[in-house]
């Protein structure tokens, strides 16, 4: 079930069709997924989206690519977002995750909604110790 | 402020005495920061919650320390916890995490946040190459 | 899928067939649609629903019936609700909101996701500015 | 830090004069907390909002008014709305709360969103035996 | 759909084997629901979180049963955890939540977010009084 | 309080500077709130950040400026950010916001979150008119 129709032939549209090729070299793949395909009713939407996406999660950085996942898959799953959960476990184990570590960033996430819970139900006051100070408007 | 009033002198209870100064021993430091000490007002409570975060948190495992608190500032962020997000940032940097790496955590978790956003607001169906299938009952 | 079951004549019961009788008359069709189907079981539930959302969505107000739909879906997509992303984006384009209006809405609420979680993982302090004063206790 | 400023003389209004002089009445003090307050600022608003509380939370009913707290308390704190983890915490605390049920709310809380989480990362598929069925239309 | 594969022999491993009878026998049925047979993957994860369902939800406490899994209930939906509310409904139900309760326990869940809503959108401050002071470091 | 400290001299980084006097030009102010003041440790998040709200919240488009703040404080509400929702109620005021209209917007902000959880309690199933089709795999 969907929001709203999807085109047949979304790459008559250039700049879809110029996405989804992008989309297609730099994942090494024939395959285009349903997000893109649904973002595709609005050309610049789903360049702007994937221009994120492609900078952020593609290309080399300060962080490996299995941990940008495995942050991306803790965000996916607070949120309660299934598609995401979805398509980021699959790029995940695609990034090498093995079963250990898919247990364990699951642990992780749980625990830190347990703990989130405890401090807010506490209302717990952050320590002097924690704070890096004021904004300074110089 | 708080939801609860805390002890003065906590460790006048022998459970919470323990808990404490496995904390010290643990994270080689004679603070107890306010998490721990709000919930010394029921010992066992302090001490499940102590139990589940040293063995997820402070035991060498598949994933490295570092990615550990990524993962949970990612949640804590998510689920607006202001006191997890000040105390796991705090204990990323103690763990190394480089503004660079803060930055980009900062970025994937903002990221993940918008396209879980476009992902429900457009209820796009998951792929099925994304289905690890039904759930075997033998 | 449902928690609970449905009573295929539910307006046998007098309460339920005057709000079904209103939400036909209200939305000038003859369809009930699945939320207001499955709290009919305890009538007091659907007629202060019903009233509550009449009296909102449905009475000329200070905002014009479109945005207010936009509004309701921006919540909706945040706390997940598939049946109200679905249903109120079937409400608001018989609104006569456009597919450039849907886009425009899906950014902005991406958007905001996005900038939330950056504030909250700095943990940004409001500026004295944006507050209006503490409450008066005259 | 409030986003608008409320009135010192709210009272000079007769729609909130009779709404405080009820939650006076009501709740047997004469304290009006800062959510009244604040919500002065639009009669109209405030009035609704009264009586949904006043009806759910200040009339015998099914549950007992403690056991109500505590499912307001979880709201909330999975919400993160600081202001009603105080209110109702306090609440609850009036209504007879003990320590050990206060420790115990915030153990469920805690287990809950530690299960929901595992059982959203892992897209458990609901079971059958769980489903009470499609929705009716007779 | 699931984010990762299930054995279709789960107590071929002791620990899983184990962790089943158990289930069996504490909850008196030879069911073994969705949730355990997924996390069977990680026999360690499997063991934790049932020993703390276990403890938490059918040990004789402080609350009683029915209330536990209200309180359960309130978390899962606020969390938009579709498994969970599913799980936790039906256990209510077998633990004699009736109709009248149903309908009050989502009135009040309802409620909740209600006014979290209208405290956040105004960001009320917290009243003094509802303060339990602040953390001591004795 | 903040997770991490800010620089007295910010714009003595070129790009840090060039983002600043394009917000003081773009907003017509000096002021530069403490959001920017705080990305500004990371020139690259800090430009992307702007550029992405200059484009969608300063930019003509399909939806008026008061409706896009509109949406942006519904967002911003529901996922509890403190920042956020003092910011973008100081800026809905700026663009003409009434008493009114901020009524309005608080009532259908809760108003949505209280129909989410019902809908959510009940795992109500999306009716097939709601339903725009499958995803095309042209």
């Amino acid at each position: 079930m969907t929001t709203r129709p999807t085109s047949a032939t979304p790459e008559h549209d250039d700049r879809v069709k110029a996405v989804f090729n992008d989309i297609r070299a730099t994942r090494n793949t024939d395959y285009i997924n349903n997000l893109w395909r649904m973002l595709a009713f609005d050309p610049a939407l789903l360049e702007r989206t994937w221009t994120d996406v492609k900078q952020v999660m593609a290309t080399p950085s300060h962080l490996d690519p299995l941990t940008k996942e495995l942050i991306y898959i803790a965000v996916s799953i607070t949120n309660a977002c299934s598609y995401c959960v979805h398509s980021h476990t699959a790029a995940a184990r695609a990034k090498g995750m093995t079963d250990a570590q898919h247990a364990e960033l699951l642990t992780i996430v749980a625990l830190a909604a347990k703990t989130n819970q405890l401090a807010t139900g506490l209302q717990v006051p952050v320590d002097e110790r924690f704070d890096a100070g004021p904004v300074a408007h110089g």
